[in-house]
């Protein structure tokens, strides 16, 4: 686990100074330099919509910034959730007049910094609300859904507050999109190898040569279970069950509607992505289950970590209109039917 | 080195079928399923642009199929050029009736097969050019410039050929415009790690566990010196020297133009890549060189294996301009001034 870096501790920053030399889009802003916002600033008038957490997933978190998209994210060091005056810094950043809405990952220092930011700014009469994203069913039962981690599937509530703002949403009513989308996604991992925080002597955790972790979380977070590497259409065939198993209860029509993201965690490259997604795509098709939307390749990684992660959101009308409005975010995929 | 496959010997076309399922614009076409062509066929009275090679390299070679890129890729084994015949398939698919320009990465084993291909759809009528791309600077002194490997900066020869085609070119200038671009264009790379084939016992190369080698070739070719790994601004500014040192001789105005390519080889992720953006892009500004367009991610990989490629492509008002022309590929970014 080589990795093309300087000295560890400036990783973060000379990182998110390429991005905002690479993506014109992009303007670093705080006192800390670790606020990326749309450059240009918040819009007037509109619900603002930020993010924020730790560092290593890119393009989770700060590339989901754009047009259309988040208007700021707060930015940690790897895999550490950013402190409480930095959130506050993205949420002033992205205030337009009419609120902010903070679409976070259920992690308990994202959370906890969000909502003393969240605090901070309400005295300064910026009026917050905030949706937890809680995809990951490797992470918690059914009946514990609140414990469940935030992993791939945020990039669809991302995108649906964006888009609901951006055409112009009260802060009631972006929250309340953002709260649907996060409540309608179901998202679940598979770990191969491990990745190596920069600095560090040795990754967080192994695995052997020929062993996998099914539902391990994108920092390495223990999954369901350890076993010998199966052929890919086993591993495909059981992250979907798992996924189909825990379906949005109202999701019951004769057949359901669902935008579908294949993700590599890094390492794991598109031609693998592309055998996953053939199986996956063969299964959800018999199950009743169209894939109208679908998004395959690294949207939300753990830098150099070999895996994926497949992610259903179930769509209505509404999600599938605000998944596909413009947006300039280069991440984000044209739209394609 | 794990993987998310099944069968070895269906690694290839169970990617290729994920590839059309997942992606709307894209058909398999031919007796032997591996031709990638756009869906719908070819476009009457336009010029057809294709190429080939092996496979284990997405989104290099069949993901540049689309509108206003390229109308047909012939695909081979993983890191084995395709036969002549499928070739030949790929030649007819893009047959609009108005001759066929195979734009190829130079490798014996690619030139032979499109060269047998040509010479079979001329006795059906269909008139070809080839234009061979050799960017990689690594792999052959500026007097030998014709032995070089074509690398990463192949999809820039791509990108304008197929955008000369949709605007109407003639044969001979869409031929013309790809070969500008193969003459602009310089490429180098630093590997990290090796990939593995899928099926075989061990890498085809092995790297120590602090150990680079500076220009080694996709398919681990022999590069110009391996050395223990450096900080990343110092690789990072030998790959621009390089580069700038083998510029094109008329490419000498007080200020060039260029757009730029930070391309992962597969496991380097996407922080990485801006590390080196960050530190290339002040180089290159230092050195009288404006970076007009930039491309940063995953653009020509070689399955898991770590380390980035650097290319060049020095414009004119004609590059530009065709390098911004619409397209529908999904692996081709959305212009970004």
């Amino acid at each position: 686990m080589k990795k093309l870096i300087n000295v560890p501790a400036h990783y973060v920053d000379e990182s998110l100074a390429g991005l905002c030399a690479a993506f014109p889009g992009y303007a670093s802003t705080g006192a800390t330099g670790r606020v990326i916002a749309r450059k240009g600033g918040a819009a007037r008038g509109k619900v603002g919509v930020v993010t924020g957490g730790g560092f290593g997933h890119l393009p989770v978190f700060a590339g989901y910034v754009g047009q259309g998209l988040l208007d700021a994210c707060a930015v940690g060091d790897v895999f550490a959730g950013p402190p409480a005056e930095v959130c506050a810094e993205a949420i002033r950043a992205a205030d337009g007049g009419a609120g902010v809405v903070c679409v976070l990952g259920n992690y308990g220092g994202d959370r906890m910094s969000f909502a003393n930011a969240c605090d901070e700014v309400q005295d300064a009469g910026i009026e917050t609300r905030t949706e937890i994203v809680a995809d990951d069913v490797a992470s918690a039962a059914p009946a514990e859904r609140q414990k469940r981690r935030g992993v791939a599937g945020m990039i669809f509530a991302f995108k649906v507050a964006g888009a609901r703002a951006a055409a112009g949403g009260s802060l009631d009513e972006v929250a309340a999109a953002a709260a649907k989308a996060a409540g309608r996604t179901r998202s679940i991992g598979v770990a191969l190898s491990p990745c190596l925080i920069p600095g560090a002597a040795k990754p967080g955790f192994t695995l052997g040569e020929d062993e996998i972790e099914i539902g391990m979380g994108i920092h390495g977070e223990p999954g369901l279970e350890r076993r010998a590497l199966p052929p890919a259409d086993e591993v495909t065939s059981e992250l979907v069950r798992r996924l189909l198993d825990d379906a949005p209860a109202d999701a019951a029509a004769p057949r359901r509607r669902v935008a579908f993201l294949v993700n590599s965690l890094g390492a794991t490259p598109l031609e693998e992505l592309l055998i996953v997604y053939r199986k996956a795509a063969e299964l959800l098709g018999a199950a009743g289950v169209d894939i109208a939307r679908r998004y395959v390749g690294h949207y939300a990684t753990s830098m150099e970590m070999a895996g994926c992660s497949l992610s259903l959101l179930f769509l209505d009308a509404e999600l599938e209109s605000l998944l596909d409005a413009p947006t300039d975010c280069p991440f984000w995929p044209r739209a394609q039917c």
